[in-house]
């Protein structure tokens, strides 16, 4: 189902009551783009730490925008035998509320607008009919704004600003707009001596308005004796008062928009599984929610990651699904329920978030059934909630990066050894042949590029590392550092900058900013209390 | 003519004549944004300096992208006595040329987005068919790394940067890839065992050509020997060396793609209309010339200023458009030539960039005919090279500023007086009620903010300044400046950064980094250098 401003309202409870149902969710993005400043080689160094990777992103990706969000939601239906399922494809725009809402702006990368173009993406759709959306921050900003003019409107302070205290002389009212003026005050004036009950005003501009206040404010009306002279009856100005009330509310929550359905995913606490996901998930909280938090505090998504490494060697989602219908992996039979857009995957609309979600709801069910063909006996269907899929609750895929598959959400990230890993700077000039060459008698090496001006290059053996480093003591153009005293270096540049170090707990998890109650919860994930979107899921 | 990537190589012929024949060009151009910083009243304050005022626009709107570009040419018909125009709309995009070609990123403004949404504007159209682009930096950085490639096939020099110089033994071909590698490998020895005259190769993929050369390599071919041992004939080489050179010509012209309408445009030394078009400009000649210069070089666009002010109210095109059809002003008579699209003016078709452009063109022909008006005997057509319209040569009009009118490009800035304006700052929680309060014995005041903490006030009367400036001296919460004060501070301030003030030259004009040689042109302008786009002109 598409879902943008136009039909989100009515959409709504259908997206609630699917994801009510559901046994998990599958979600995927479309952005405007990945990087406003290193290239994507730099971004995904294959030797970047877990904290390194996520600064980064935040750093660099966090100003495009998310603007086509996929659901898929899964129900398993066990007369079936199949899970029916529910996809959404969600266009997202930050149209401004009104005058004084923030103004978003976010950057565009050629690259990724091109390859959207290029896959048939609809940016008019996005641009003229994306759902808006409000982080936390700026909902209670605006739902404050609303209660203070509701309070300013029931005291009667209500003065606006623009009239000049200073204006002790009758306001200057220009020729053509004379004989409007002249009949409003006449209607107001006729409030107060006949047996009008109310007064209606012809549709007028903002300036008539500021010259009707400025004439009756000169008269010696001012908002609070109007008030007080105002002759509606009680019964009828709490009936409109409560109208009023309400097209406020309805306002507020059109505004909040898209967030709202975030909002039901994370209160939901059901599983959410993604491909790749870290971006994704980074995006959603940002725009969604609040400001990233430094690392190490408490992502508060859950997470599941699957470790088929050796049996997919590619983890592009097309190739993943084509991959996941072969043996030793079944094609998990689905189907759509009534009334939604069934896809079709022999005929690919890859990069509609939409249909990206549904693939990776595929293939989550196949990696999971697939766990169940190791039980004794074996069985053909795993739950999303069954036991055998919590391994992989709440690690984050690290793309490219060599040994350090995943990173931890709730626990200490992996300390691959890297005693073979030599950090090498050098000029601007030289290319990775160059290294090739400088390194030509240790044989293989892996080369993974940092900048222009420095890499890591990855020995074959570890004892190799203090000849390179002997024979580099009297090098003029380039230096070599071992892993460990560049990782020392780095450290010591973060305490000078009175950063601190990650703090572990006692019980050797990372302290989060966020209250943690930890085993709460149907299946004992621990939860953080910024958002408990429940669980996620990352191939690869 | 809509131009977009698709028939853009087919339209550059007309385009070109077009601008040719021309008596006169109107521009137009629409953008993803206004400001990344200060909001729309703070960019545009009313007091701003011209220096002012472009710095804040080279430093806030430059990151957006001018993705629609309007140019209507009009060529006056002496027989029909009616101007023949021509309207292009032209898309454009930076889509990157090929991998290592720049990879632009812009940013887009919510607000800016969604009014042109609102007027229809097609996002799909820019985004999928926009028409590239090149500065002429890219283009000679393009040009350079054409001919470097050119020059290393030419000598033979041409081995790839990835094999790796220690590869001793054979490279490991994947047991997919062996059978077609050891293919290749046999005709590639057949090539010099048999009488075989070329070598087809299939199709393959990056690593199995890095296969390939690797495997070629370890077996002694390299590619000087393969050179050398080519059994193509001189002449059909030659041929084919042409050809491809031609090629790349094609695909160099291709990418700097609408930069060339600009270049055309700068070329023809027409006179260049514009409507607010200061902005217009500055991206024009950042997008498809070079970065900006700092203020007061030389901006190298001859501009046209005319200034009805106290007969047009409204500055806003559509309404300007209006007026101008009414007395004293006459509506010009014009057709569109065969082949182009009609404009309707009673069917406004507003922030299109080509129908802008056109009204543009008429509300200049309106103008210029109107000074015909004060002629003895009156001339009802003024010619756009008439000496009566060159006083309003090089004159940008600076919107919302209350006392300089236009930025003038070849000549000092005009220095108003500003003896009756105060330089407050206050506390960020202040509004504009509460300057009005502070300054509610000096009658009528005008507020110009400048950020959260500052404003400019004017003064009704000059002689208030001395009373106010002593009122305030005992005051915590606010501080007063005159406007000298003000602005002798910010000098201090430019000089302590080691920047130097404009310097001005013996005839009292700015002296430009450029080099200029005045009065060259068959109207006397003078000409800079970088470019000579040759004159704008700019209503109000």
């Amino acid at each position: 189902m598409e879902v943008t401003r136009r039909n989100y309202k009515d959409s709504l409870n259908t997206v609630y009551s699917a994801i009510e149902e559901a046994d998990f969710l599958a979600i995927d993005g479309e952005f405007s783009g990945i990087s406003d400043g290193p290239n994507v080689s730099a971004l995904t160094n294959g030797l970047d730490t877990p904290e390194e990777r996520y600064t980064k992103l935040k750093k660099h990706s966090m100003d495009f925008l998310l603007f086509q969000f996929g659901l898929c939601t899964f129900k398993y239906d066990q007369t079936k035998s199949k899970y029916i399922i529910k996809p959404f494809n969600f266009y997202v725009f930050p149209k401004p509320f009104n005058r004084t809402s923030p103004d978003i702006k976010f950057i565009c990368q050629s690259s990724s607008i091109d390859f959207l173009a290029s896959q048939g993406f609809d940016f008019n759709k996005v641009f003229c009919n994306g759902i808006p959306y409000l982080n936390q921050e700026e909902e209670a900003q605006l739902r404050e704004q609303t209660e203070e003019r509701r309070n300013q409107h029931a005291n009667g302070v209500g003065t606006p600003s623009y009239i000049s205290p200073s204006s002790k002389g009758p306001a200057h009212v220009p020729e053509e707009h004379k004989d409007f003026i002249n009949r409003v005050i006449e209607k107001v004036e006729a409030l107060f001596t006949n047996s009008e009950k109310t007064l209606d005003l012809e549709p007028c501009t903002g300036f008539q308005r500021k010259l009707i206040y400025q004439t009756l404010n000169w008269k010696g009306f001012t908002w609070k004796p109007l008030k007080q002279k105002s002759k509606v009856d009680d019964e009828e100005r709490k009936r409109r008062e409560q109208q009023k009330l309400e097209r406020e509310q309805e306002e507020l929550n059109d505004a909040v928009g898209f967030s709202r359905v975030i909002h039901a995913i994370s209160k939901s606490g059901k599983l959410v599984v993604g491909h790749n996901m870290l971006l994704d998930v980074m995006h959603t909280i940002h725009q969604f929610y609040c400001p990233l938090p430094e690392m190490g505090v408490g992502l508060f998504f859950f997470f599941f990651f699957l470790m088929f490494q050796e049996m997919i060697t590619n983890t592009s989602l097309a190739e993943l699904e084509k991959q996941l219908k072969e043996g030793p992996f079944k094609s998990p039979q689905v189907e759509t329920a009534e009334g939604f857009h069934s896809y079709d995957t022999a005929q690919e609309q890859l990069h509609e978030a939409g249909y990206d979600a549904y693939i990776t709801g595929l293939c989550f069910v196949s990696m999971a059934n697939y766990l169940g063909s190791f039980l004794t006996p074996p069985k053909a269907y795993i739950s999303a909630r069954s036991k055998l899929v919590e391994p992989f609750f709440n690690k984050l895929f690290l793309m490219r990066i060599i040994d350090i598959p995943y990173l931890n959400i709730t626990g200490p990230d992996l300390q691959p050894k890297r005693d073979h890993v030599l950090y090498v700077t050098f000029p601007k000039e030289w290319k990775t042949s160059d290294l090739y060459q400088l390194f030509s008698a240790f044989g293989n090496i892996q080369v993974s590029w940092i900048d222009d001006t420095s890499a890591f290059v990855s020995l074959s053996q570890t004892d190799q590392v203090q000849i390179a480093m002997n024979t580099s003591r009297y090098a003029e153009s380039y230096r070599i550092q071992t892993y460990a005293e560049y990782i020392q270096g780095k450290q010591q540049d973060k305490e000078k900058l009175g950063q601190t170090a990650k703090t572990w707990g006692d019980d050797g998890w990372v302290k989060s900013h966020y209250t943690s109650s930890t085993t709460s919860g149907s299946f004992g994930y621990p939860r953080y209390n910024c958002t408990n979107m429940h669980c996620a899921f990352n191939i690869l």
